[in-house]
């Protein structure tokens, strides 16, 4: 399960918006962000695992960074949301990973030794190809992506597809998983970089969009066959969308930068369908040195902090949704084939995708 | 300034989304819906009005409708939010006008008699094109146009482009205003019919899309001017956005639908810029007798009340999304080049528009 | 209608809290911060107003104050909520006057020279005492109010009671209206200032406390006469808060102190009844010189800010609780028997009230 | 660790508010509402424990109800509320634990056969008197808890302080842990019935309140001493506060009676400190027959529902408030003095209550 570099959409000629992505094309990028997979694939059903993403190489908890949240369509979890709601801020490592394997994952996490005690935990359903209710991932799994994550090098290449929380899912009908990108905001505005990364389970098949060609309509189910044998009842759909960004942002402006991860689903076709857990969670390490606090007046009094000028937030805005977008697109394109649980979802390869684009 | 309806985004051809639209393709489409405008363009400066929607043919505050309502991005006014919130139900007719004239017209449908106390009134900001701080529009003509919405017949065809609150407003510095369009889901979901209005005033040149095609990209400056003389002090940006519904929703799925119409800006390039004010309103007709209630143990306790089921609840999603892609694309389309306090915003004309579509 | 400054619940004895109130113990209290009222009491039928606050002796459009707010009930409106909530900044003075003149001082403000585009305006509903459909309030009634403000002295006492917006209101079935109150809190938690005032025009009767003793059942109609003669066709409660503190808060913590405002309701008997109109705006002062921004890239991209140490902000909550509950009372006992449109509220006189508290 | 019952409030003549509450005088006379609790209490340094309620005798997955929510203050974690928020039902039993526990009592009701898999579970922190960091709820304990509550008798007394996930729990410096009390609304405003459930870890003794009398100021660490020998550094506070009504609201309702749950801490003295997770999780029994739904047009498509008319909602609010704050009381007087982990917390006897509200 090799990831394949050479099939991101950019390789292949696919150019989202104007800006350039980072280095890696990758949340990567923004200094600091690390990721960690850990994949789960075994006999015939097991097809899960856990994505490990840090915002730092510090403790989360000790030395948080300001954060936001935005829900499209809340049919799934990202566990921690009301901390960040209500302090503005990450406090955690933050982990995706499958339905039934939240808590676990994110008990494993408090107790990590390098998160605060409410960690950040998402989900989405990759009970048809895994054996969900079988909960395979572990307390070990979870710490074992984060310690990837955590001795990565600085501004690492993403695995993308079947890897981590993605390795089950499914995007669009096609196979997805996890996906990401970047891009780098002019030097006249302020030269940010803004990383993005995705767990794609969601979309209709009709709907998917690639930079707005209307790939979906054309390619039915003859053309590449739609999930097999896949067992409906448990749900479908979600996706979780991670934000970075190395911008001096105040909480409430990563709070916008999130509900612009929802423009990049739009524009890729995605609607926030009912049974669609689609959550974003935007981070700004552009301020460092803050603190939680406890209710005791304890350390210093007064923070000094940056504010990005609103005048400048606009090119963030772009890269986010611009991101989003390619991160989508990332993952259908990096996912392979898969059977599981009796079940089988197709890849979209690139030739046939670049077919449908007219190429 | 007769509307060009030959010039809507249908009639040339350009086919957004799977649904058909109903037969005035029109948020008066949904029965009981109807529109008024106060267009006022009056000497070199004067180039502003206001469009009043009404949800049905009684009172609202007595035989109020469930509703919801979205904030895509703030910089903006719908007053009567709060209420809207926090009953999850409209009880006023729901009108749009300039940034400075929204409270003449508040008050002016406060004290109509055929409201409540708290109505709902938007705005976009037309300071490029109209002297708006010499608030032209009064109390006279926010009544007028109510007055024409009441007595327009059931399902009238909707003038668009130059014309109410939208006759002075920029889109994706094309001459915007106001456009509207409608969806009928089919009837294994329900046969409803789902209309969206729009004021827009929002959106760069170099993002615009139309059916995912980035005509905005192909529309430079030396095919279509860019808005000439704009004195931008004053600001810019922003669109409302109404949806009105005849399916029985319940407010919080009212809110859900409100939140797909950002998806519609999404779609055709918009960000939701960090100066634009876009706002949505969401309302559905399908339960009738409501009140919205005093304290006092008056009137009948319990309410009965149909609610759409969730397993029904994405076509109308798909609709409000594709509506209000087409709405955007109308006003473009049907307002023409003005001229106004020395500036002149140019239209796109539909040839022009066709070409860049590569028809 | 002099203010019976002698009857501040304080001056009686009634200590709410462990802190001490400021100077003024009013939200003049916090520097720059300046109130100004127009009274509109005339024949039998007028019993009106408007009260304007000023954050600071600036512009508060190019020197905004970070903001937060806050719904306990919402019905009623308070303008220009979304752009605070948006920004994270308070643009504009603020003004509180009745429910059916909210757009024509809004849009005074507006365009007054002194606001940004998106002022925030409240109110309550004083239709039982005045001719509220009259609309007695004047653009120029407005900006009286706002001249008043803007050219008061520092920390001056604040008229409390039948005053500005608050001149025909109704609290816990007692003649309300206009109270404020302060807190200073300890040096060792940084002696930050907090103000708060009310318009209070909400509760029942039998609810109403004071510093926790249950007075409302305690003072039956037999011995304070309900309000006589009240049309209640046109609904009845709500109150508008105001908090403003000199901490360098950012706005999320700003919403944290807005919520807190309602606990200070919560404790005077308030329930945030179903036809009250229950809104907070909260403002800090401690961060100066920034920029609500326009869309381009102008202007300093960073602004130097500062912040709170959450672990300082309990004794701010505190604060703003106890401040509430005061000029709750203060507005009550400030308040003198009223009438007018036939009806008749009554004051709560201070021996009444002390003979019920057990003094 | 026997439930002194005889120790509740009302049994002690404290009367808060002036409804009547249900024969339990506990969430459980809200029909099909139970309780189970898992006590761990073992050797030195385990007590801790999960308490969980059904809302009634069926699969809440398949048979949910309207449901809202409310963040006092989110230093806490209360998974599945984005679904909550989303859908506006209740589709799982409700759990209470420790904070480090949150996930594997999470897990467990997820794949128990008896919920849809978001469940509802919430947590205070009891690591003061526990071995919070050893994880020792299970699992196991869960679901025992969970059975215990399927198998309960309808309307049965619930035992109150030292059991469940209050078991290690501190409340305003006393111990804490488990409370519960109802209210029965007048036949007039249709005798519907509703009741609290909190789990009590919050607050500080000099603002404890008790009916309003400042008892916390009257009970100094001389009289009853302050938790001794605390590891403070874990973080401190919480509430978790459920409300269950019979009556038939629609989930924007649930939402409001939530908000009013905040009032009721209020009243007793909490803040809503920073270091304080206080969540509250609303559901009405009123409306049956709910289906969540998936993406499919399945099954009928339109549900019956009833709602409550608003007129009738505002002795829902007072049941609310009278009902938290009683339960807060009896969370407190039912503890027991408690040692743990080298840390001791004292109770506060019925006499010293009586002794300092005057009795």
């Amino acid at each position: 399960m090799l990831p394949r570099m050479n099939q991101r959409a950019r390789d292949l000629g696919i150019v989202i918006g104007a800006m350039e992505p980072g280095p890696a094309n990758a949340i990567t990028d923004v200094a600091g962000v690390r990721v960690g997979h850990t994949t789960l694939i075994e006999g015939d059903s097991i097809r899960t695992g856990v994505t490990v993403v840090v915002p730092h190489d510090g403790h989360p908890g000790k030395d948080p960074l300001f954060a936001g949240c935005h829900r499209i369509n809340g049919n799934g979890d990202l566990t921690g949301l009301e901390w960040v709601r209500e302090l503005g801020m990450l406090t955690s490592p933050v982990a995706i990973t499958n339905t039934l394997s939240v808590g676990v994952v994110r008990d494993a996490l408090a107790t990590s030794g390098h998160s605060e005690h409410l960690p950040v935990v998402g989900e989405t359903y990759d009970g048809g190809l895994n054996d969900i209710e079988g909960q395979h991932v572990t307390a070990g799994n979870a710490l074992a992506a984060l310690e990837v994550a955590r001795s990565a090098p600085e501004r690492h290449p993403v695995d993308e597809g079947n890897v981590g929380g993605g390795t089950g899912m499914i995007c669009h009908e096609f196979k997805g998983g996890i996906g990401t990108s970047s891009r780098v905001v002019d030097d006249t505005a302020g030269g940010f970089t803004v990383g993005v990364l995705v767990q794609a389970n969601h979309g209709r098949r009709q709907r998917f969009r690639v930079n707005g060609i209307p790939v979906g309509e054309r390619l039915g189910a003859e053309v590449v066959p739609l999930p097999e044998d896949i067992d409906e009842s448990g749900g479908s759909g979600s996706i979780i969308i991670l934000v970075a960004a190395d911008a001096p942002l105040l909480p409430h402006q990563c709070n916008r930068l999130a509900l612009r991860a929802g423009f990049g689903v739009a524009r890729t076709g995605g609607v926030g369908e009912h049974s669609s857990g689609d959550l974003v969670l935007a981070f700004a390490t552009g301020n460092r040195g803050l603190v939680a606090g406890e209710s005791a007046l304890e350390g210093a009094r007064e923070l000094s902090t940056r504010m990005l000028s609103d005048a400048y937030i606009n090119p963030l805005y772009d890269a986010v949704i611009d991101a989003t977008e390619e991160a989508i697109v990332n993952a259908v394109l990096a996912a392979e084939t898969m059977t599981g649980r009796g079940a089988r979802v197709h890849a979209l390869d690139a030739e046939v995708l670049l077919g449908a684009l007219g190429r």
